[in-house]
């Protein structure tokens, strides 16, 4: 019987997932990424946690057909890697690398537009074609799905509104170079950010103020809680996502976003608030996209790999 | 031997364009378009057209054997127009409607959306699979391709690209109700309130002080012959629009970008502004979506429609 293996490599630990073709996750692990050595080992150290798995299923008459990979950082449409900072990778090919190693096909594609693909098959995106998922992390990465397909883009760029800058008025630069850029207003390190400026530009009291080095999820806890100004800070940094939303549906016109990453934790008053800012900011049709949370969490990855591998390997 | 129809639908003329599967456009006529009466003639006119095209082919061994139509207004993905102003019509189904009188499959679209799919298949974008036509006229209007095929989107938004707010200093409100619109920048409009603004604002000598009511071409005539103010006022509005095309990239990331309508008639002195100011907007990465001017100009239509026929009909 054929299986399929979705392997999700971070800077810091290796997700796998064994994977039905129906969807079904049957059995997951994870190991760490040994990252030293210009991350030479990461390869050859999953080749051997996959072969061993095949090995044992091979025993109960299963067969890994075609492996998938999610990797942190951009690919081309070929599959090369120029430059993985999160895992110290210069110009490489990993899913060819794979290959060799295994004797199965492997395809490999960024971890933000695979993970996206997996909200699409099983997670929040399940009953939809064209999703766009936006995740809040410490940064703001997205994926776009377009008739149940991963769309890369130009230089892998698609997917990458966490760098549309939204906000005319920022005066501090993003990573990136930019000014006002989503990634600076609707990360965990944008809430934070925005939050503690607003403290210290009012007077109003605020259950913040007692927090030293308050989090993003202090900021949620708080406004959950009732505190205006976290409530008002909040309301700030995801009107701006609010605003980005609106321009992914003017550019293309999804039928679903799908809010994911550590921020998204908070739930239905993010999507609350950013439904609002969305709607304020569509003029010309009043058709909107849905707005949903992420419902597969870390195991996004591992299921996009999975499903990346099952409809490119034809097998 | 088969033909494909490919019909465009405007407010004045209705076009036709006859095509052999390579693309090839054999023969093309247009009639005037009857709005009146709620738009109620318009289908049976096309539809007599086509009919007595399909009748004369019929002798010399040809036949159609299916229809594309553009369509100037927005429509749903079950083929179904609420509104549409330019031909007075009000909650019908074109596509269906002529495919009652005709007996061959018939498929609708909006005429942006159909445009940029002629430009992709035998047009500027012809070695391309992803596109997205900017059309620079009366408004901005645009149309996406992903993979080749025409993306529609929720509520037709997809390719809206006109009424993304690139703007935040923009005073007047747009048509649509936002402030800072790209239609109210880059439009031949656009182009020509802010020229006449930059002139009140200057005492800067121009040749644009000599024209009473200057138009668009005006301003783009007196940049080429070196007029500095009227190269200031194009540079001002297509700074907005190589901002736009920039979001557009970190949203889906096409290979090309086709700029079209009336205003690309100032070809490479546009192309030379927008592909700077795109560049400048990208951060992330060099490797940047090419930028040409449109080839088909008013033909954009029939051959899309065709070409939406040919994908869709199966036949």
């Amino acid at each position: 019987m054929k299986r399929y293996l979705g392997i999700d490599i971070g800077g810091t630990t290796t997700k796998f997932g064994l994977f039905c073709e129906n969807g079904q996750l049957e059995e997951k692990w994870e190991q760490k990424t040994r990252i030293g050595d210009n991350g030479v080992h990461i390869i050859p150290d999953i080749a051997a946690a996959a072969a061993e798995k095949m090995e044992e299923l091979k025993k109960r008459n299963r067969e890994i057909v075609a492996a998938g990979m999610g990797i942190p950082g951009p690919m081309n449409d070929a599959g090369y890697v120029e430059r993985c900072v999160n895992l110290n990778w210069n110009n490489c090919a990993p899913a060819a690398g794979l290959e060799r190693l295994l004797s199965i096909p492997v395809f490999a594609g960024n971890d933000a537009n695979v993970a996206a693909l997996g909200e699409q098959w099983q997670g929040a995106g399940k009953d939809f074609r064209n999703v766009f998922l936006i995740t809040l992390g410490t940064g703001v990465g997205g994926g776009m799905i377009a008739d149940g397909r991963i769309v890369n883009g130009r230089g892998g760029m698609a997917g990458e509104i966490g760098h549309v800058s939204v906000n005319p008025d920022e005066v501090l630069r993003c990573n990136c170079g930019n000014r006002g850029c989503l990634d600076q207003m609707a990360s965990a390190t944008g809430i934070v950010r925005n939050a503690l400026r607003l403290l210290e530009q009012s007077e109003e009291d605020s259950v913040l103020r007692t927090v030293a080095h308050p989090s993003a999820r202090d900021v949620a806890d708080a406004a959950s809680a009732g505190d205006a100004l976290a409530l008002a800070a909040l309301d700030y940094c995801f009107g701006f996502l609010g605003k980005a939303l609106s321009i992914v549906s003017h550019v293309s016109g999804p039928d679903l976003f799908i809010i994911g990453g550590g921020v998204s934790g908070m739930g239905e008053l993010l999507i609350r608030l950013v439904e609002r800012h969305y709607r304020q900011n569509m003029y010309l049709s009043a058709d909107y996209a849905e707005i949903r949370l992420a419902t597969l969490g870390n195991d996004a990855g591992i299921y996009g790999a999975a499903r990346m591998a099952m409809q490119n390997s034809g097998v």
